[in-house]
């Protein structure tokens, strides 16, 4: 198995995809293949030559800019590393891609390159979400802003293999994201959507609110890329926020002091356990290949962890699984129809 | 002044609100009608009794669950507290409404019995949010789930009236929730929305995302009654999860329990910051009265914020600066063509 590694993509490229490249090459069983600019990557590269034998450099000459327009960059840089790993994939020359980078950006190239596959309306990009229990997928989480109830039944399909062939959630518990318990709640999006996904075969266990998420009442939840992002986005902006005012409230006098440091270990394991960097970053789900987009914030443990979930995606066959799923759905009501 | 209180409504009712009256009705200078089932009510005052002068109680036979349809509430319970106290407002009787019960309840007979100021699309649901710096309001917060982008303009007028009038907020920096900070960025909604707001002389600052909310990059975030219900209970629910996990976390070993029990007065500050119940309830805007609904959980403190929220909403002519606003709006456009 061979996975391309995007060494351009994320805030602190390339040191932190270096450093997780040799780090995974040296313990994982699977070949890299680290995709950047020859003279950012080669330096960083050449004081751990000779490389280890499953560590290959593959130069690609430019790049796109973390905040860059993706329809700009899928135009004006097709030698970018996200171009050119993403072409890799295509070529059959690696299994997956794996990038810190713009997420936009991927997601246009893997779209444009990989095409989709066969039946799937709009591939959903997902995100790996900390919940009490341990994690859920959230789908679309930006990919989609305005969506169809169609799309939304090919998401929970789609989240359900993910979570099925990756983290070996038996028979994944799926929710539609939405503003009520009842099913007559919701807007008219959620209205249909509910109803699809009734009648849909996979273990759907009805609405869920944004308090229940964190709580972990589902393991995929399905929602439009508006709604999804907005739930992500407030997610990480109110745990930044509780982190702040810890920090403030527990350095306001020395004996909070002395008693914080005692309970560093406590804080820290509360802040890794919500921290998006265990979860090994967002899958796109829909193209024929494997595609994981880790968060631009990124460091070199995220990356690595990124790299683990693509090598697990490929070896659990999850692209055949989705494809056999949406195959299934599109031959359905002809079957009922006999 | 004289504010009508729901004593039926909200989980631990009427016990926390009849308390909360009467703490109220002593320190404040404004007049409580306290609205509920005499059988139930007249009990918990009985042993107060002779009761403040500026607290009376007014008997409403019915009630109305806390989980009960707001339509089926509005057909067959006009004799609920909630219905009552309404109709006090309606009637001239009371200033304000203020309730812990059933929000979607409390809305219809509002909307249904109030009717609403001249020119208002639709009514909108604001929630207080905390935020790092202070507070925000996010409106729609759930009573719209599908909404066109006139109606996110309105709601940014009214909301921008409130956070004036109740919490002094000088010009207050209004925000569009949107899934990324450039002004193409978004579903349909929020791409119409975003041109009305830039074009409508409010202090309009663009996007903010998911991230920047619990930060207080906005005093006013509007978005649809679906997105903003989503963010509103996220937000709840990572601050459950959160103080969960440290709770656990804190526990597993002797000698954190005991620098725990150093911290409770710094981690007890950060929860009041956090908690809904200082923040003083969620106001219904676009209504001709002044109506304040509660969160389900409220404890006496909360009620009592509610209360003086109400008040200040009251004093401050929120409704007449909210009336003038929309009504400026509807004369703009005929200004312009002059």
């Amino acid at each position: 198995m061979r996975l391309a590694l995007d060494a351009m993509g994320g805030d602190h490229a390339p040191q932190v995809v270096v450093e997780a490249a040799l780090r995974s090459a040296r313990s994982a069983s699977f070949d890299i293949a680290l995709v950047g600019q020859p003279q950012v990557v080669e330096p960083l590269l050449a004081p751990h030559r000779p490389l280890p034998a499953n560590l290959a450099f593959e130069p690609a000459p430019d790049v796109v800019a973390m905040d860059g327009h993706p329809g700009t960059a899928v135009r004006q840089h097709p030698q970018s590393s996200i171009g050119v790993g993403i072409g890799l994939v295509k070529a059959g020359a690696a299994d997956a891609f794996v990038s810190a980078g713009n997420t936009g950006a991927v997601m246009a190239f893997a779209v444009l390159k990989l095409g989709r596959l066969p039946g799937v309306e709009r591939p959903a990009l997902g995100s790996v979400f900390p919940t009490e229990r341990d994690r859920c997928l959230v789908l679309d989480a930006g990919a989609n802003a305005d969506c169809r109830a169609s799309y939304l039944l090919q998401f929970a399909l789609m989240g359900a293999a993910y979570m099925a062939g990756v983290y070996g959630v038996c028979n994944p518990r799926v929710g539609l994201l939405n503003i009520g318990e009842e099913p007559t709640k919701g807007n008219q999006l959620a209205l249909e959507a509910h109803r699809l996904l009734r009648e849909s075969g996979l273990n759907f266990i009805g609405n869920v609110e944004g308090r229940d998420v964190p709580r972990g009442a589902a393991d995929v939840v399905v929602t439009d890329g508006f709604s999804g992002n907005v739930l992500i986005k407030t997610a990480e902006g109110v745990g930044e926020a509780a982190g702040n005012l810890i920090r403030q409230q527990v350095t306001a006098r020395w004996h909070y002091k002395l008693a914080a440091a005692v309970l560093r270990p406590a804080f820290r394991a509360v802040a890794r356990r919500m921290d998006y960097a265990e979860y090994g970053g967002a899958p796109l789900l829909g193209v024929p290949g494997v595609v994981i987009i880790g968060h631009g914030r990124s460091n070199a443990r995220a990356i690595e962890r990124g790299l683990a979930v693509a090598a697990q995606a490929v070896e659990s066959g999850v692209v055949g699984t989705i494809a056999r799923s949406i195959r299934g759905q599109a031959s359905a009501p002809a079957a009922s129809a006999d």
